[in-house]
């Protein structure tokens, strides 16, 4: 007769160890995409200006263009006068140029014809005759315009590699004529169901002990978030051969693996016996000091990381957004994420803690206030309900009622 | 000889009247999207768990089931003595019960079998013999295990309409067999540029006075964050009647226009004349009090939005970000959007403005404080050195240096 085992993790590391310590060296390699579909993907290299922007001095008001020295002292009372030498059309290059005593109408965003060097504001102007401008309001240089160099001067940095593309960089690139770009491609990340609890999603009915996978979906959700390109391989019985075939037939097609191991001891042993068997240097660590998420393994399966998930689905969640969605974007050369939304709230209960252990609290956010939600790590309902979650910190001995407390919002 | 024309706005409009009133009746179909492609899609109706999660009851722990009478007053000094009476195998129903005096074995997760109430840790006993177990700590009913309906309960609601799905909210959903839903079919969001000084960002070559379109990639980026489904029309000359036959072949196949104007007052006016003969009740407001981006022009065209950009890219994406994503959110069934990462900051500088007029001033953000970046509305450099934007409200005759300030953060 069996008898469930009790193991210990021997190599338990904490959550700050595993940010600065554990780092597997792959990364993706750079690929050509179309500036439409470059929107949050994360340029290889730096990107700059292969010229001047805008490329010619524009008028920024609609107007005339003028030399400014034949506008000073012009006043509603006294006004200057200037011929009316012809105009610019738009898009085309001028045609007449500005002399002294001469003015030339032109529109926003047209060149500025030579000879000029300030753009007049209609408001400030007058007909007095066809051919004859009044000139109600003096102008100095450089006024109305903006010069040929004043958005971009040529090799100007346009792009910082590491972080994604904003929707203004692919503005900026668009206004420079670079429409293709190198980007670092998708990391391509494998996931991996293990359990003999369990059954695929869709699967129509059920025997009383089987579960749905429901950690597979959501994980390929969280992988997308941080820019990787998910893959369900499928689930694999809690048999460390034919865990360790599967896994090591993934290792050449994939640059992240990702184990969503059963949740019994045995089963992660067996996850453990699979993973260790596959490449150097091998098990970084065996359990985290992070609740809830302690049978956490990561490794380095020579160079690919492998991420070895508690078998709760709510741990694994909790999880993969601490840990996994960070060596994602690495491998896959994102350097500066963009922001989480976070808001200030009053935590409405006391959060007991244990000195060196990370713990993430799920709340629910009401009127300002901060409610943790307990129950069983097996529970995903306390994440679907949470609004957001509050880190305790590694440091902390736990969070008073009371407190301010920043909550990262779920999105 | 031509004159620029000076024109004034006469519908404007406050940009919290444009929240509130402009509403066009468009909304999207209901479509089906299978899970793995449903993260960010918003659900078009409240999903219901069709049973019982995870339902049976479950072990929570590794250990043994048992009744939970028969561990009281057990302790290490004084054990407690049961027959164990086998072994419940994950993922199968139970082939043993439990009996006053017996405990079975069971892993994390494995189904409860009938008779117990409880499960006991493992760390809480010893094997005296092979079969008989010695308990060393009491339980009490409901320990070590989740009820059959803790984590949902028949017709409990799994994600709420108007609310983009979370990675949680699809592992609830796979967790009860929901692998396909129904969602909002994404907006289609057609681009129109406009302005005879436009050519397609990839042009290889420009004369004086061409410059290239910016604002499609640009607005393309902002759809998809939208949830939209951008598709660039093309470049249509400053004028009438190409514009309005256009936008009119248009308004059949998309749910939202977005026509990038010129940047003249003629060619604005040209943009405002082509859209306004488009159909009922037509244009809401040509106009908004909001800096940058006055000659903002909103119109419902039978129910379809229209939406008027500035000419300069800059002005056109803050714009488009402050009004056009709320707006198609709107029209994709999205009432309750995700929101922005924000943080707060201390203003480096005087940021003057009118009452009444909404201003969105860009900053860099250094040591926690906001530097506003100030330049000419047609450079979008502002944009791509910001690290995000603060807003002086409405009723605010400006921001004073040294005041606090929520800036929300470019991602």
């Amino acid at each position: 007769m069996s008898r469930p085992g009790q193991r210990e993790f021997f190599t338990v590391k904490t959550v700050s160890e595993a940010f600065t310590g554990f780092r597997p060296s792959r990364r993706t390699r750079a690929e050509t995409t179309a500036i439409d579909e470059a929107f949050g993907r994360v340029p290889a290299e730096a990107l700059h200006a292969p010229h001047a922007l805008p490329g010619f001095a524009r008028a920024t008001v609609d107007g005339f263009a003028v030399r400014a020295a034949d506008t000073y002292g012009a006043s509603e009372g006294l006004p200057s006068y200037l011929d009316l030498a012809g105009e610019v059309r738009m898009g085309l290059p001028p045609e007449v140029e500005v002399r002294s005593g001469t003015a030339v109408a032109i529109a926003t965003g047209a060149p500025l014809p030579s000879g000029a060097d300030a753009v007049l504001k209609v408001e400030h102007t007058q007909s007095a005759t066809p051919e004859l401008l009044e000139v109600l309001k003096p102008v100095t240089p450089g006024e109305g315009l903006v010069r040929a160099d004043e958005d971009a001067a040529p090799g100007h940095a346009l792009a910082k590699p590491g972080r994604p593309l904003r929707a203004q960089d692919l503005g900026m690139l668009a206004a420079v004529g670079i429409t293709e770009l190198p980007v670092y491609a998708r990391p391509r990340v494998a996931i991996v169901s293990t359990g003999d609890e369990l059954v695929p999603a869709d699967a129509q009915s059920l025997s009383l002990g089987q579960v749905r996978d429901a950690t597979a979906p959501a994980l390929t959700a969280l992988i997308r978030e941080a820019g990787g390109e998910p893959e369900f391989i499928g689930i694999v019985p809690d048999d460390r051969d034919a865990l360790t075939t599967t896994l090591r037939g993934l290792l050449d097609h994939f640059d992240v693996l990702v184990v969503s191991a059963g949740s019994s001891v045995g089963s992660r042993d067996e996850t453990a016996a699979a993973i260790a068997s596959l490449g150097e240097p091998g098990i970084w660590c065996h359990g985290l000091a992070f609740r809830p998420g302690k049978p956490t393994l990561l490794a380095d399966c020579g160079g690919v990381p492998v991420i070895g998930l508690p078998g709760n689905p709510r741990s694994a969640l909790v999880v993969f957004r601490l840990i996994g969605i960070p060596i994602v974007r690495m491998v896959g050369g994102c350097t500066e994420p963009p922001r989480e939304p976070r808001v200030t709230a009053v935590l409405a209960r006391d959060l007991p803690s244990a000195a060196g252990r990370l713990d993430v609290v799920q709340v629910r956010l009401s009127g300002g206030r901060a409610e943790p939600l307990f129950g069983s790590s097996s529970l995903l309902s306390i994440l679907t309900a949470a609004d957001g979650y509050v880190v305790v910190p590694e440091a902390a001995t736990g969070l008073a009622a009371g407190s301010e407390v920043e909550v990262t919002l779920y999105r």
